[in-house]
């Protein structure tokens, strides 16, 4: 599905232009006045900036309702009011997982993420519905961007008997990654849900991805407990805390020490960048060289009407969030968007070097910066050396 | 330059779809199968939204970069660093208040503002320079938005020698509010400050709008002393705080009896709802009966690189900053942008009843929140009865 094309005048995250060729869906060459091979067409850059695609490090691609009639919210104000909310509604509410996963994956390939990992809810009133739903997704749109999944308890893992066995059979059918949500708070168990997720990794050599949204001291303790699981296990460097809001406490006596032992075992931390709640300083983990990535999270679901599944978009909110004004703050945005997502996300042969995969975005603007705060829909997106959306347009729909 | 108009098929509020008959720049019908009057042009809703015209209640039209080549932000981290880069090189980056002024108004009006109120720096390094060139974008873009100008003494008041004596000519000159600065953080002198401007306010009758950014304990405290003053002065309903961020502070006992006394004296708030830091909680404010205003603030100024004008992102901004995610609750950040906003600015015949002026917008959604989390740029915006701006293109062009 490889293709080859050279893109004629293009300036590299906004620097000097340069023309980029690609064959077989890999960069070949870059540099200036290179003459297409024969066969090889050529596509006019106009200048513009050309970026890697986009790295979406955190979605949840089987509960969107994008596409489905305005879902009107009126859920209670506790997360278990939305947990059970989406459970009991979801055959309800029309929300195929195959059906909302193409859409989903359509809508972030035209806004130029080339590589997705997403949780998929496991519980034992859908069973796998939503991992064959996504793996088929992932299967039939392998062509327009990389998709990887995240086996999640969304409902609890313990407190539902029977979903651990589902998770089991989740990773058996494929799924890449081991999920968790909330050992205290949602399970109430910390070291029964911990252990169980950190069994599941061992006993199928995968990594761990884990929803953390306890905020405090409660965040801190789990944590501490992920902290000292990875290190038993040799797990270093294959573990990402999502959300992490306790990382936000702005008590330096609670989370440097967390932030020492993060750095030590190459945790990973994935943010949202939250408005309006306390969460992870961006500056301060890559600082201390902790791997951050970003993702948009839910889109338009019933947990929430918000989301366009815009990782350029998402790069502004961080900005935003952390307060950066400078355009080399900005740059720390874009790269916790892009290179860095993809050092979280093991994505090998990332950039924009010779010899890397041709999964790139040319979009309008004269810096950088310039094209995070504008987030011009005017995109044109390169996935494995084809063009698979411009302007908006993708070339594939959904079912 | 009233016109008239009859709007068919359109949906006020996303509700029921109606007519709306427009006469010399007033709503004198909202019906459905209105005939129109001989001359009266025809407009297809298509069944899309109406609502009235946002409103931008706190921006800084003189000051923004928007058209000019990328400005690249390497400012330090102080307040005082932003105040002084930007005053001392206002001339050099050809920040014309004049030019600058009537761009961002043109981009503010194709994105659905009909109303802007702008603070404009008054300084002695500057004079009125941009108190004139605003009122001229005032005059000359009178078509396509109402602006109303509050005098700003952005580098400080009583620090700076001959501001004061400044401020009086800007509101001689018209200038319709008062504006001032943090008096504790940059005048560092509260009484001297907030006694000078309550003067012009009396001296010129005229209400005031003051930049507090003061976090905590020292913002409470100028806000105490805001409403002594207001209070003294007899001046209920004629001011409003712009940031307040103090009265975010997770703190009852400091922060209700300040409450208390807002909706008392009728004092309006105004909150960009910033992302990551402590802001007013917006639910709270409307539920004590103080009104609420919303605005842009800086559009990619020397002071950080965000913003597009666009009132109904900046919903979206109060609805995540809130942690709004019912339907009910993001209709509350719309009121905001809205009719709240207008009741700050005593916008007189704001609305979309009959006898109300007749400047609304038409976009695309099928719920009022759609409107909002999707952010057309589809969008057809009304003054006065005229159409002035059509899927992002303005009727008027920039100097
Ligand atoms: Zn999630
Ligand atoms: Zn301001």
């Amino acid at each position: 599905m490889t293709a080859s094309i050279l893109l004629r005048n293009v300036r590299p995250y906004g620097e000097a232009a340069t023309d980029i060729l690609v064959e077989n869906g890999k960069i070949t060459r870059v540099a200036l006045g290179i003459d297409p091979p024969a066969g090889v067409p050529v596509e006019d850059g106009r200048g513009e900036i050309v970026i890697p695609g986009l790295v979406e490090a955190h979605t949840h691609l089987d509960k969107s309702l994008w596409g489905l009639p305005w879902y009107t919210n009126e859920v209670g104000p506790k997360l278990l009011d939305k947990i059970d909310n989406e459970r009991l509604n979801k055959r309800r509410l029309n929300i195929d997982p195959y059906i909302q996963s193409a859409r989903q994956s359509i809508q972030s390939s035209l806004m130029g993420s080339t590589h997705i990992r997403s949780h998929v809810d496991v519980d034992t009133d859908h069973g796998l519905w939503g991992v064959e739903g996504v793996m088929r997704t992932r299967d039939e749109y392998r062509d327009i961007v990389d998709i990887e999944l995240v086996a999640f308890p969304q409902s609890g893992l313990l407190r539902r008997p029977g979903t651990l066995e589902l998770m089991d059979q989740a990773m058996k059918a494929g799924c890449e990654i081991v999920g968790g949500l909330d050992p205290c708070a949602i399970d109430r168990d910390p070291k029964g849900h911990l252990d169980a997720v950190f069994e599941l990794c061992q006993r199928y050599g995968k990594p761990l991805d884990i929803h953390l949204h306890e905020p405090g001291e409660m965040g801190a303790f789990s944590t501490d407990l992920i902290c000292e699981r990875t290190r038993a296990l040799g797990m270093h460097g294959k573990v990402t805390i999502s959300h992490a809001f306790c990382l936000g406490t702005p008590d330096p006596a609670l989370i440097d020490p967390l932030l020492a032992q993060l750095a030590e075992l190459d945790i990973a931390i994935m943010t949202t960048a939250p408005s309006g709640r306390l969460a992870p300083v961006v500056k301060t983990l890559l600082a201390k060289g902790i791997r951050v990535c970003s993702g948009n999270d839910g889109i338009r679901d019933t947990w929430g009407p918000y989301g366009n599944a815009d990782m350029l978009e998402r790069a502004m909110f961080i900005g935003q969030r952390n307060n950066f004004r400078r355009d080399d703050e900005l740059r720390l945005a874009f790269d916790v968007c892009t290179a860095e997502g993809a050092r979280v996300m093991e994505i090998a042969g990332y950039g924009l070097k010779e010899g890397c995969a041709a999964d790139l975005v040319m979009l309008p603007g004269e810096t950088l910066s310039e094209a995070i705060v504008t987030r011009s829909p005017k995109r044109r997106v390169v996935k494995a050396g084809k063009i698979v959306a411009r302007d908006g347009v993708s070339i594939r729909t959904a079912p």
